[in-house]
């Protein structure tokens, strides 16, 4: 039986209403995405406030431990438990987070987001990343995963103002999406999948990612990290997003909608 | 005679060529933005790493500190001096960090970034803000500026996957751009509007800030620190941000292209 460790379920409303005064001066109601803070500790240390939409807490929570290599395995989280009246989620580990004081040592703000907290030197871990040689994209699948994520309900639709990931199962002519988890920023929306393919067990090889914002050096890594070896964006990338890519051998697509794409890295995997 | 820093100017190329396969299978080179790390060194002792496009990195420092509230004033900064070589930019001071380890701390991962950090709590300045109640922002002011930066040049229209802040002069039937700075995470862009603000001797009373990103709680924060009472933006709001605007009595303007705009807070600033 897979592992879970006991959670709550603590999503909350992702959108709210308010009043705004367009340009006719008609008053107009207009959903507005939500944004709450919530402080993560670990067996009762602070480690850090999120700001977050709030819609996958308990992976999110999971996720950022994942992503900033602060647990190894979801074997060793006990318990994830979201109180949002005191804006908390509360990590129980089975023994402890290990070298928590080396990596918050090094503090490092990354670019996605502008002012990232990376904690210990993400960048040393890439040269131990091995991506499937062997994985394969279609142009049929890219397509199908196109259409899926532009078909998705989406908070960004009705309130902007967020970011949306999607992991999806890659097969040669589709792309059905296993997950999509949208956030007020890109980061949080990647550490929740992370923390959701920890829950759900799924491995990366076979998997793509999809995200609506840019290819920066931190979402190469954290795609690098997973394990998948694909990773799509509407939007541009970056230098350093470039370089990451090129040296683990990630296939990175760029600016893809519709019909339309970029394929910058990794054109051995892409079967046209 | 106005106090400057000793500074260095090393602006560096905001784009650089890489070559992509495009949805015919065509090779095309493609203009990436750049993104390299900087590590802010004050007074010897390393305090973080930025991810950066490079534009205006002296800027960006001296704003960082600014907006983390660890200088008080441009007097208290002898020198900023950025080498590439090393990656690094070397911060002194006259009189050290004031707080330091309190500030530090306290993180917060904000969310615009997604995963920011903020020093302290900024949350218990907003109550000491006092924004110009008098201030007004004409609709023929507001036009254009978005004229303006719609024609402005940018790395944005180059390369794409960078983020833009522009600070303009509000007159009654106009608003020249007085800075407009591009970075890869808006934070950074907006940081390095502060720095400049403070470089060149700009009170916030009698200006507009506009930025292409999303109104998040931390961008208000940071535009109500620097004392604009007009937020512009094109993009939408959180639902923080729209709290924090309104109790600060912050002009926000959501959604704003061409001839359309959604007024959130602070309507009687606004002269339609």
């Amino acid at each position: 039986m897979r592992y879970r460790p006991e959670l709550t379920d603590a999503a909350r409303p992702s959108t709210s209403d308010v009043e705004a005064i367009d340009e006719h001066g008609a008053t107009r109601r207009v959903s507005i995405a939500g944004e709450h803070p919530l402080t993560l500790y670990v067996d009762k240390r602070e480690l850090v406030t999120i700001m977050t939409l709030g819609a996958a807490p308990e992976a999110l929570a999971i996720g950022y431990l994942r992503n900033q290599r602060l647990v190894d395995r979801i074997e060793d989280i006990a318990a994830v438990q979201v109180d949002w009246e005191t804006a908390s989620v509360a990590v129980t580990t089975r023994e402890g987070l290990k070298d928590l004081e080396a990596k918050t040592a090094k503090r490092t703000k990354t670019t996605g987001c502008g002012q990232g907290t990376v904690f210990g030197d993400l960048m040393d871990e890439i040269d131990r990343v091995k991506l499937p040689a062997g994985a394969r994209l279609t142009r049929y699948a890219l397509y199908d995963l196109l259409d899926r994520v532009r078909l998705h309900e989406t908070i960004y639709k009705q309130a902007g103002a967020v970011h949306g990931c999607a992991l999806a199962q890659n097969a040669p002519e589709r792309a059905e999406i296993l997950m999509f988890v949208e956030d007020v920023g890109r980061h949080n929306a990647v550490d929740a999948i992370a923390g959701r393919m920890w829950l759900d067990a799924y491995d990366g090889a076979d998997k793509l990612f999809y995200t609506t914002g840019r290819l920066t050096s931190e979402m190469v890594i954290k795609c690098a990290q997973m394990g998948i070896p694909f990773l799509v964006s509407r939007s541009g990338l970056t230098q350093m997003g470039h370089e990451i890519a090129a040296k683990v051998g990630m296939t990175m697509i760029g600016r893809a909608t519709h019909r339309h794409f970029l394929l910058f890295t990794g054109a051995e995997r892409f079967v046209p």
